[in-house]
C-alpha cells in the first residue's frame, strides 16, 4: 500500500480524552477513529490487523472441527423473554422497533438465537456433539464507554457454541478449548492466566477467564506464579481463598488484568429453559448439554498495543501486523525515489506485505511514522545506502540496524 | 465436512410462505434459516457460499485498488441530521438509542459515516484520489420482508466510496468500476443489464443498476438486444422513452430483473451538505466529488439460486459452491463404508472441499439430498464400483456419470 492514499493517515495527536496506551496509539497511528463513544471505525491499517487476528482465531476454530456461520444482530424480543434476559442482562441491551412496533434486541451475546436453533435442528443423539463458531459484530449498552477498544459499545466477537448429549464430552471438548484459546494467545505474543471467575449474567456453573496482566486491566486477578492458579477477585471471597495457593500453598500475588477471553459451562441452563432436547441411545429426551466460549477481537487487538509499544510507538508481533515491511526513502534526490518504487513494485508483485511511505515529507516526519506504526521491519534507502547498492533494515524490536544488498531483498 | 455433524442439516420441506425458488431451495437444503421477518441465520452450509462470494468481490475491489476497512453499525442521529436522511431514507431507518437517551441509526448505508471521516482525514489534493470498501452488515427497515434473501431487513453488503479532486478522474474509476462490476458477475456465473435506474434517496445524477433478468425480479428493464442499452421502467417516462432503443433504434423488449447491484454517482451531494472540502492545486477549498457502489452479498446468493436451480435442487457454479466435492456410499456393506471413509480422509488432507455424506441413511435420501445441496461434483461408492476400484463421478450440471478410478482421484 502507498502511504500517500492511505485512508486514516497517522494523526501524530492522541485525543485528549484518551487514558490507555492502545487508545492513544491506535488513535494517533490511523488505525481506528471514534465515531460515538465506545463506537470506532477500522481505518484500513486497522482493519488489516483485525483481520489479520480474526484468521488466527479462525484457523484454530476450525481445527477444533467448529462450523463457521453466522447469526443475526437483531433477534426478537420473544426469544431473550424466554430466558427471562430481556431484563436481566447486564449491561442491558440496545433495542429496536420495526414498523410493526416489534420489538428487537441488538445481540451482546447469541445464546437464545443458537439454542433456538439446536431445538429445531438436532433430534438425535447423532446430531451430537457438534460446535459452531461466528465472528459477528456485537452491541452492549454500557452507561460508560471509555479506553478506545478495551470496552466498546460494538465489537466484533468470535463466539463458539458447543452442544453434547454427555457431560464428559463436555468437558472433554471444553478442555480443548481451553488449548486452542492458549494456543490462540501465544500466536499473538499474550501471555495470559486462566482466571477461575463469575458467569455474570452468562454463565452457568464453570468459567474461566484469559486473563492479561496489565496496569490498565479492569479486573483484579490473584494469582500463583510456582503453579499457575488463578482467580479473579470477585469470587475470592465465595471460593473462601484467602492469600495462599489452594492447589500448592505458596503465597498469591496480585495483578490488574485485561479479560481477554472467557470460556462458560453452560450445562442446562438454556436449553431447559427453553426446551432444547435431543433423544438418547435409550429413547429418552433430554435437554442440551451446552458450553459457550468468547473472544473479542477489537480487545484482543488493544491488549496487544497495552503489551507491544514504547515510547516511540507500537510494535506489532508478526503474526497480526498490518505489514511486514515499512519501506520509505530519506532523500530528495529522484533516483534514491526512482530505486525505492522499483523495490516496491517487484515486492508487491512478490506478494510481500509492504507499506511504502511515498509522500513528499521530511526524513524525520517518515521516521517518526514508522516507529508509531510499528510494523515489524523498516527498510530505508538513502543516497548512503544506495552507493553500496544496499538498504538499511532495521526490526522495530532492535535497536540496531544492517545494510542489506538489494539484490537480496527483492 | 461430515454431514451427519453439519449444523443445520436439509429439512426436506419448503417454508410454507415462500414464493421465490432461493427461498424455497436455501430453506429446504439447510442453507439458511429465518429468525424474524427479513433476518436470516447463514448456516454453516449457507456461510461457505457467502464467504465464497465475498471472497470474490473482495479480489476484484483490491484489485481496483481499493482498502478494506469497517464502519460502525450504529450511527448517530446528528450525521443523519447533516444530510436530512434522517427523516427523509426509504425505507425508513431502524433507530436505537443510548442510557443517555442518545439516538442512532442502525446504518442501511454509510455515505454519513464516510463523508464525516473524509472531512477529518483529507486536506489536499495530494491524498485524492481513493477508494475505500467494506463488507458490512446493513439494516433496513422493510415494512414487508418476503422473498428469503432477495429482500431482508438485514444483510451483508459490499458497499465501496470513492473520493475525487476532479470530475474526469471520478468518470475513469466509474467505467472501472463498472467493469469490475462485469468481472465480479461474471465469475459467479450471472448475465446482467447494465440499466440506468433512479438514485432514489441515495443517488445524485447517473446511477446504474445490474439487473438479473428472472420472472421473481421486482424491477421491470426495458433492454436492446442488439446494442445492450437498458433502462429501469421507473425512468423510461422521464427520459422521453417509447418503445425503441435510443441509442440503435431497435425495438426495445422488457423483463423482470433482479437488481443485483448498484453504482452512483454522487457529485458533491455529501461533501457540500456535510462540508467535507480539499485544498486543490490551485489554494482554492473545494467539495469533494463522490461514488458509491454496492452490492448485497446474500442478494447475490439467493439470485445466483433462482438462476442456477432444477427440479431437484441447487446447482451451484463451482466458484461459488460450498463444497467441490460431495462424497456418499450407498451401501450397507462396512467395507464400502470404509473406503469411502479412506477417501474421505486422504482428500481432507489434501484441502480438497468435500462433503461426505456419512450418516445411517438410505440411497435414496442420500442421493436426493445431494441433488438438492447442488454441490457441482457428486461421488458415488457402492459395492458395484469398488468391484472396478472406482467412483461414480457425476457433475449436478449433466445427466451422465462416468467410472474414475479412486487411484486416479485420490
Amino acid at each position: 500500500m502507498r502511504y500517500s492514499k492511505a485512508f486514516g493517515k497517522s494523526l501524530r495527536q492522541s485525543p485528549k480524552e484518551a487514558q490507555a496506551q492502545s487508545h492513544k496509539l491506535l488513535t494517533k497511528a490511523g488505525f481506528i477513529d471514534q465515531l460515538s463513544a465506545g463506537v470506532y471505525t477500522f481505518l484500513p491499517l486497522g482493519w488489516r490487523v483485525h483481520q489479520k487476528i480474526a484468521g488466527i482465531i479462525r484457523e484454530e476454530m476450525n481445527a477444533l472441527g467448529a462450523q463457521e456461520f453466522q447469526m443475526p444482530v437483531i433477534q426478537p424480543k420473544a426469544l431473550w423473554k424466554e430466558t427471562g434476559r430481556w431484563e436481566t442482562i447486564d449491561p442491558p441491551l440496545f433495542v429496536t422497533t420495526d414498523r410493526h412496533e416489534k420489538e428487537y434486541a441488538l445481540g451482546p451475546t447469541h445464546e437464545e438465537v443458537i439454542t433456538d436453533l439446536a431445538r429445531r435442528f438436532v433430534k438425535s443423539y447423532k446430531d451430537l456433539p457438534f460446535s459452531a463458531y461466528q465472528i459477528q459484530d456485537k452491541f452492549r449498552n454500557e452507561l460508560r464507554a471509555t479506553g478506545g477498544l478495551l470496552r466498546t459499545r460494538e465489537f466484533f466477537m468470535k463466539d463458539l457454541y458447543s452442544f453434547h448429549a454427555e457431560k464428559a464430552d463436555f468437558e472433554d471438548f471444553f478442555k480443548k478449548v481451553v488449548a486452542a484459546y492458549t494456543k490462540i494467545f501465544d500466536r499473538v505474543g499474550l501471555k495470559t492466566l486462566v482466571s477461575q471467575a463469575s458467569g455474570g449474567t452468562i454463565g452457568g456453573d464453570v468459567t474461566y477467564e484469559f486473563q492479561v496482566p496489565s496496569p490498565v486491566g479492569e479486573d483484579l486477578v490473584f494469582f500463583c506464579k510456582k503453579c499457575g492458579f488463578a482467580i479473579n477477585k470477585e469470587i475470592v471471597a465465595e471460593k473462601n481463598i484467602k492469600d495462599t495457593c489452594p492447589e500448592c500453598k505458596s503465597k498469591l500475588e496480585q495483578t490488574n488484568a485485561i479479560e481477554a477471553g472467557q470460556v462458560f459451562s453452560l450445562g442446562t441452563k438454556y436449553s431447559e429453559a427453553m426446551g432444547a432436547n435431543f433423544v438418547d441411545k435409550d429413547g429418552k429426551e433430554k435437554p442440551l448439554i451446552m458450553g459457550c466460549y468468547g473472544i473479542g477481537v477489537g480487545r484482543m487487538m488493544a491488549t496487544i498495543v497495552e503489551v507491544f509499544n514504547d515510547e516511540k510507538g507500537i510494535v506489532w508481533p508478526t503474526s497480526v501486523a498490518p505489514f511486514q515491511v515499512h519501506l520509505l526513502a530519506v532523500s530528495s534526490q529522484q533516483s534514491v525515489n526512482s530505486q525505492a518504487e522499483e523495490i516496491y513494485n517487484k515486492l508487491i508483485k512478490k506478494g510481500v506485505e509492504i507499506l511504502f511511505d511515498d509522500r513528499d515529507e521530511s526524513p524525520g516526519v517518515k521516521l517518526a511514522d514508522a516507529d508509531l506504526l510499528g510494523v515489524p521491519e523498516r527498510w530505508l534507502i538513502s543516497e548512503k545506502t544506495l552507493r553500496q547498492q544496499a538498504v538499511e533494515v532495521k526490526k522495530r524490536n532492535e535497536e540496531s540496524s544492517k545494510l542489506s544488498k538489494i539484490s537480496d531483498l527483492v
